[in-house]
This record gives C-alpha cells, sequence and structure tokens, in this order.
C-alpha cells in the first residue's frame, strides 16, 4: 500500500497530505509525508478513538512488517491533529471497545480512573495526556515516552504472532495490560484491584496464536535490548517503571497467559 | 530492493548499518537506516568518484520512482563517511570519466579549474567542499544548498526519460552542466570558454530519450514550482545564481539540444 501511495503521490514541496482514517491510515499517510521528497507536510484526522487518543498524537508514522509491527517508520510531527468528538458517533461497540485499551493505558500512567467518564471527556484528556509527554520528547531520546509502552510490549508480540489482520490493536492492548498488570501486583504490590478493573472494562479475551512465534516477536521488540524485552510495570497508579528486565521463564509463562489453549 | 532490505534486517537499535557501495547502494542503504526501527545508524563508504565527491556526503537518503528520481528519501546523516583513495584504483575510464561530471560541477561552484589536479586531490577538495556547504544546512532548510544542484535539474530530468539504468548520473550531470553553461553564457556573459572546458573534459554526448519525457521529467523536480523548473546558473566561475526561472521555451530548446536526434 505504502508503494501504491508513493507512486501516485504527485505533490510539490508545498503541498500537504491530508490523513483521514484509523491508526493504521494515519500511520502510512504521515509516513509516506515523511519520506515523500524527502519530507512534506501532513495534517491528521483521525477517526477511531485508537486514532484520537494515540496513533495521531507525539510525530510517529510507521508501517509494520511481516516479521515486527511499526519497525519502518520515521518521526514525522503532523502540523496538526484534529479532532472531532462527532467522529465517535460513527463508531460502533466493537471499535469503542478496541478504543478502549488506549483510555485504560492512559488513565493507569495518569493516575486517575479516567474511563468512568463520558467517552468524549476521556478522549480529551488522553490526548492531551499523550501530547503533554511527547512533545517533552518530539523525537524520543529522553526515555520520557517510554512510560507510553504499558501494555504494548506483549500486545505486539502478540499482534505480531496474530499477522495483525486478525487481532486489532486496542485488543491485544488490552490483554498487554492485563499481563502488565499482573507482574506489577506480584513485583511492586500494585493495588490487585486493577486487574479486576481491566477485566470488567476491557473484557479481554486470550487469543488463539502460536506461543513460539509470539515469544519470538517479543525478543524483536524495538525496545528489546539483546533480544530481552524491557517491559513497563506500574509501582502504584499513576507511578510507571520503565526498562524492567524480568526473568525470560517469568515473562513468557505470562505471555502464555494470554494465548487461548 | 528496499523491501528486500527491510524484510532482511535484524538488527536493534544498538546496531548500525555499513553501506558499501556507489551513490545508489548508499543512498538506498541510508534510507534503509533512516527508516528501520524509525532511524538507526550508518556508515557510508563510497567506492565510486560518484559516491565519494557527492552521494555519500550531506545526509540526503533516497530512491528513485518510475516518475522521477529521488522522490523517496529521508535526511539522514551517515555518523561517518570513509573515503578511502585506495578504492578509485579500481575504477575502469568509464567510471572516472562519470564520476569526473561532478567534479568538474565542483570546481564551478569553487571558482578553482580542479579538474586539472590529479584525481585524489580532486576527491579531497569535492568532499571537502560539499561537506561544508552541508554542515551550514544539514536539513536543507536554508537554500545554501541549492548551488550543489548546478546541472542536476536538466541531468534528472534526462536520467527519468531513459529509465535511469540506460544513463549513468555522472553522464547526466555533464549534460546538465552543458545546458547550465550555455544559458549561463547567454545570460550572465559567463565565459565562453568554459563551454569548451566542460566539452573537453567531459566529452558529453547528446542521449538517445524521448523529449516529450524529458520536458514532463522537468518539471516534477523536487524544487520546481507549480511545473516551472528553478535553474541553477553561473554569473561567472565561483558565482552561483540560484532559482532562476527562465521561459519554458528557452529551457525546453536547451534540453532538446543534449537529446540526440
Amino acid at each position: 500500500v505504502l508503494e501504491r501511495l508513493w507512486r501516485s503521490l504527485s505533490l510539490d514541496r508545498a503541498g500537504t497530505i491530508v490523513a483521514l482514517g484509523g491508526g493504521t491510515a494515519t500511520d502510512l499517510a504521515g509516513f509516506a509525508a515523511a519520506t515523500y521528497l524527502r519530507g512534506v507536510p501532513w495534517i491528521a484526522v483521525p477517526t477511531t478513538v485508537v486514532g484520537q487518543v494515540d496513533a495521531a498524537i507525539g510525530g510517529k508514522t510507521a508501517i509494520d512488517l511481516p516479521t515486527g509491527k511499526n519497525l519502518i517508520g520515521a518521526f514525522h510531527w503532523p502540523v496538526m491533529t484534529v479532532i472531532d468528538p462527532l467522529l465517535l458517533d460513527t463508531l460502533d461497540d466493537i471499535e469503542l471497545l478496541n478504543g478502549a485499551g488506549e483510555i485504560v493505558k492512559t488513565g493507569l500512567l495518569m493516575g486517575e480512573r479516567i474511563w468512568e467518564l463520558p467517552l468524549h471527556e476521556q478522549v480529551r484528556r488522553c490526548a492531551a495526556f499523550k501530547s503533554g509527554i511527547c512533545v517533552r520528547d518530539p523525537h524520543e531520546r529522553t526515555g520520557v515516552r517510554a512510560q507510553l509502552n504499558l501494555g504494548h510490549t506483549f500486545g505486539h508480540a502478540l499482534e505480531a504472532a496474530a499477522g495483525y489482520t486478525a487481532l486489532p490493536h486496542g485488543r491485544a492492548v488490552a490483554l498487554g495490560l492485563l499481563a502488565a498488570v499482573r507482574l506489577s501486583i506480584r513485583h511492586y504490590g500494585l493495588d490487585a484491584a486493577i486487574e479486576h478493573d481491566i477485566e470488567r472494562t476491557l473484557r479481554p479475551e486470550p487469543v488463539r496464536v502460536d506461543p513460539d512465534r509470539a515469544w519470538e516477536a517479543l525478543g524483536r521488540d524495538k525496545k528489546a535490548v539483546a533480544g530481552s524485552p524491557r517491559l513497563v510495570l506500574l509501582e502504584a497508579l499513576g507511578r510507571p517503571v520503565t526498562g524492567v528486565e524480568l526473568p525470560a521463564s517469568e515473562v513468557r509463562a505470562e505471555l502464555e497467559r494470554l494465548i487461548a489453549k
């Protein structure tokens, strides 16, 4: 799709690309904008919850490879991200549940149960929180963004094992949050009620993928060091810890709890 | 080739890509480095004259599209460019003549007849001159680099019309320099002896391409504004003028003088 987009573009450097769609569309169009003529401006108009609270904020653009999610990409901030609450009224329940994963993630990082607020207010707070983190580190050089990866290390591995199309990002994040919260309860004494909150709000369901494939994908994570994943956990609600390395056997056991037998 | 490279890479962010080859290889590998994991370090080891004096210096990476040269790319400076004079001893006469185009271009911009020096000294001076220009404007935002396009607007159009593979970059630049110098003699009174210097040193030969295709490619040049190319000309040896717009009929006539009937 990227190659088709590249070939069909006919802009000079004064042109601007407008991306209207979900996270895949804005990530793709943003990457095309990053690389066409070595970079033209772009505007993101995300139409999904995931897009409005996460994908279209922070300047990251990317496409997937068969070997892993977001492996090809660029930092290329949109000149504007348009978040229109009316677009949320066009989404069905599956899409809203898909978006709830990123909202709960952000609430856990903020230390507020924002998932109990009206949807438009959830979106507003999440977009503001992520923007605030990302503008402090626009090209991800200081490590301040690493907390945003909460639930994503396991989530990305499941998506890769599912071949991406079979498992929506938000569902993968819901499962990833469950694993991160379970490890946080065990290692940091995080309030065990949060595990139940996640189960009630996100209703994560174990996914049918090959466990070996998921485990291999975990070792290829962009933040991995020498094949060993670095996790984001929670010391408490609103207190993330980044760069956590745990024994491979324990990480693998948590991963396998997310996979249907 | 880019997609094959992307799929075969297996690096984490601490990895470095080393590109050994001519300008096409270093441009491609540099672009892969720019986009893999949203950017990993790379080292350029150019093995051709064009690579050593031009392609591997300045942080530009790119690939071509069927519709135009270098249309997809990124600014991604190598952490190091290794210029080994011994590699020049491996090149045949065709490759050396190919490289002479960029050397003469640089001499015209510097205002020195560097093409009369020993080859290793030509390369050293050209690499130093281009580095000096590019570090003043690492992401091409101020216009100081525009002079480096001398001879390239016509050259790129001929390459696109030839489908890239049939016409080496250096030969296209030699023809492009001829057109730029002819226009400079007519409009700015540039010393007419320089046209003879170019003919003697570079022996440019009209190329067999479709004139309409070349003309269309000229209008798609990255520096074109609303389909009208912006040229680099010379007021005098060492005094480039950038952003020159001339009547389309005159530009087209000069382009056609470079094309074999």
